[in-house]
């Protein structure tokens, strides 16, 4: 959002003012429909009734057989099914919003007194029953998404009737402009919204963001399927930490401590000398990390891939490269209107549309260093990058190259884990990597330690105790090919490919430290 | 294996002296290396050289590039790698059996005195560079994959040298046949291969059912985004037993105690909740059941569904339905050659392929119960089945309708879980089901409740807390649809689909009770 909007206390007064007046038509709502007895039907009523509410359904009976959401002008009635998203009734009019999945339209109801009376009785949100005939309009109708359609309503029913909601909808996602322009209108806290996050999942933005969240990990899936990667699934709970013992979240496991797997890191890597050449993994990752940044969560989806090295590790970063750019093109491209829905609400903090190259940047850690230098910038030969600095380089590599997304290759030794393998001729330096986009990281990577005796070396010298990994050691005892691989966060991807400022708004009920719930 | 077999004690006598036996071979093996110093390379050796042990592969040097492995015959030598799974070495000639993932090819050497030398000296399971012309064979080589062609091996490298083997590739996928023929055979306990499960999985068998079990898993996805379901994930740390406390892991969640997800029954109703209509999730499933049978595991891959129901909860059974044959077909179509060779290994174990009718074969649990009784087994009108009579109903099933594959309906309320609809004429019975393969289970499921109502006073029949269901349950307050849904078992699909006698060998890295590692 800009920073310069309204002032905090403005801001806070007309919050508590919108709120008090949200209250205030809830209840009118309320008592309205309290003094109104909406007919509940019986089944038997329920072939000769145009309105009503429906019995419980217990799959023991049928009404009209039911259309799709609406896309065309029909000449006889369909019926279908929508939440309510908005009404207003006149007494001799009724308009409302019907919405399914991040589609909405217009109904209307003129004339039919008691029809009218019953759906300005239904509540926002409540799910419905409709018939009705679809009809062209002439004005465009700018508060839905299908504007050159309304519905023309002949029956409606109510399925499932909503209770006063603790939010509204049209308050969760209105566009950052209009809240930027109108001090006065409601601004749903993120606590609110997570706490109803059932309510919060209907808005059309979070319906489109969760398909185009399905479709960044059916195109990674599809993409490895291509390639001949096998589709693994590696155990979550695990004897030891995985990648360092810091942030591991413990389970009691029968009469033992076990933990929660940070990464499927030390299992694929098995899965190679297993002898299954390329593997991937889609699964959760868990890191107990007491972060609070708008990049973090504790439970993510990784997408973890490991592979046979026949030459060179860039064989790996050349297949990442492709892979990204796959996920880019496919995503960007059928998701379209996905994307314009997400648009529309974060029309202020969304950044320009990715930009990428077709030649593979990759970037030397120690070129990276220097360009940072140049800039102006204060950065250690082997010291890693912070927030601050891995943006800068996002920036700078944007200018000189003109893409967002890069590969930065060669980090020091010291830096990354015990199973990274060493550069051969500058043993400061070791051959992994990091995949940024728009300056933040989505991806660490590394040509792993294929051989025992050279592991057991480098735990020694990072003074990792041995015991709790001597299943994943002994794992390179009996022959296994040269490998390397990288560990890709989905949320971090679909966050930094649409602009949205908070990896939280990609998971569907995301935990971080101070939430478990719902 | 067959119950009609050697003697307990004279099994456990062969199995003693068969491992002596193969210590003592090992150790020949071991000390004739020890003779024999085998050349280790610089690189600039390695153009020039014929054989020797590489370098430790850090990226840093080049061979000739790989070819695929060998599937017909060449005119020049071509270039690849392989485990090398067994080998005999007579001064003279060299025979070695080469594997890569499924397949097994010949290989051989003649007259060239040090190439054979230094063959002879290569550990078992050691990952080798071999170059070499691949010519077609008369007689066909019974003992590998590959039965038409051998490798006349020119040149050959150990990339990564194998230490002693706890166990020997042979005796792992030994063929139940002829283990039964001959009690002087090494049978390997089943913790022997789990404890060395990176060895186990390279048998061809493993590696076949492992293809096999990614198969099903895409299959499934692909099914369900074909029908417009949306791939979701909900998360696993949850704040409390989502299906009954008694077999959940506890996690220590910062400052809190959670749970690991039983099932993603609460979140994926949510998410119908939510708007989404139709999800999918392919995830892992956590019990803490003390089970030790053939069909339990601690971690299992769940595959999960939940859709919005128009009429009927049997909407949801027909597209089971017709999902399971889907699945049967392509998997049983892609992967021919793949359940051959799983066949090879259990050919005493394996029943005959699965057979299914084009018609859904869907019972009545009371029919169920009759049929139970008429073949004069004793069943309670309303009590659950035991894995017994579920095998009998299974045959019984088989006989009258020849299918392996069924649904069982309506089973009764009181043996299912409180978010289960009631039957609408008999509250004793429910609108909910199984799946059975073989006359196992590997599926339950159930139209649910999706008033908030209706589900409190379930609850309170029950005698269920709600505080720790507080966020689901207010989750059916803002208007629902009526849903219904099923949670498959990917493990148990694959075992009984192939007829193999224990899920655990469909697990990459099972977890039991007792097993934790690796």
């Amino acid at each position: 959002m800009s920073e310069e909007g309204p002032s905090k206390s403005a801001l806070k007064k007309a919050q508590k003012d919108a709120e008090k007046a949200a209250r205030k038509a809830e209840n009118a709502v309320k008592q309205a429909a309290q003094v109104y007895q909406a007919p509940v039907l019986t089944i038997d009523q329920l072939q000769t009734s145009t309105f009503g509410d429906l019995p419980l359904h217990q799959s023991n009976y049928q009404l009209d057989k039911l259309s799709p959401f609406p896309s065309e002008a029909t000449a006889e009635p369909i019926s279908f099914r929508a939440y309510l998203q908005n009404s207003r009734g006149t007494g001799k009019t009724f308009f409302a919003v019907l919405r399914q999945q991040s589609q909405t339209i217009q109904a209307v109801v003129f004339e039919d007194k008691d029809l009218i009376k019953y759906a300005s009785s239904l509540s926002k949100e409540s799910y419905v029953h409709v018939t009705g005939v679809i009809k062209q309009v002439e004005q465009p109708i700018t508060s839905c998404t299908i504007q050159n359609l309304e519905v023309q309503i002949t029956k409606i029913f109510a399925l499932s009737r909503a209770q006063v909601l603790p939010l509204q909808i049209e308050d969760a996602q209105r566009p950052d402009s209009q809240l930027n322009e109108n001090p006065a209108l409601v601004r749903v806290g993120r606590d609110t919204l997570f706490d109803n996050r059932v309510i919060d999942l209907r808005t059309t933005t979070n319906n489109s963001i969760f398909k185009i969240r399905a479709k960044i990990q059916q195109e990674f899936t599809k993409f490895m399927v291509s390639r001949d990667f096998l589709q693994i699934t590696t155990p979550k709970i695990i004897p030891g930490a995985s990648e360092g013992g810091a942030s591991v979240f413990n389970v009691s496991y029968f009469k033992n401590e076990a933990c929660l797997a940070q990464s499927p890191q030390l299992y694929k890597q098995m899965a190679i000398s297993g002898g299954f050449q390329k593997v991937f993994e889609v699964g959760p990752v868990f890191r107990a990390e007491s972060s609070h940044t708008h990049r973090h969560l504790c439970e993510f989806t990784g997408l973890d891939l490991e592979m046979e090295i026949q030459d060179n590790y860039r064989e790996v970063l050349v297949f990442l490269d492709s892979l990204m750019k796959s996920i880019f093109k496919n995503v960007l491209h059928d998701c379209e209107s996905e994307i314009e829905t997400v648009r529309k609400q974060f029309d202020m903090q969304m950044p320009e549309k990715l930009v990428w190259t077709e030649t593979p940047v990759i970037i030397d850690f120690r070129e990276g260093v220097k360009m940072l230098r140049e800039s102006g910038f204060e950065q250690g030969d082997l010291d890693d990058l912070s927030t601050e600095t891995e943006r800068q380089l996002g920036k700078l590599v944007r200018e000189k190259y003109g893409t967002d997304f890069y590969i930065l290759d060669k980090f020091p030794m010291s830096i990354r884990p015990f199973y990274t393998m060493p550069d051969s001729q500058d043993e400061n330096y070791s051959n992994s990597y990091d995949m940024f986009i728009r300056g933040q990281e989505i991806c660490s990577g590394a040509q792993r330690i294929h051989n025992a005796e050279f592991l057991l070396e480098q735990l020694s010298k990072k003074q990792i105790p041995i015991e709790p990994l001597a299943s994943y050691i002994n794992a390179f005892k009996y022959g296994c090919p040269p490998h390397g691989g990288a560990g890709l966060g989905l949320e971090r991807i679909i966050m930094l490919m649409l602009g949205i400022q908070d990896c939280r708004q990609c998971c569907l009920f995301p935990r971080t430290p101070e939430r478990l719930t719902p």
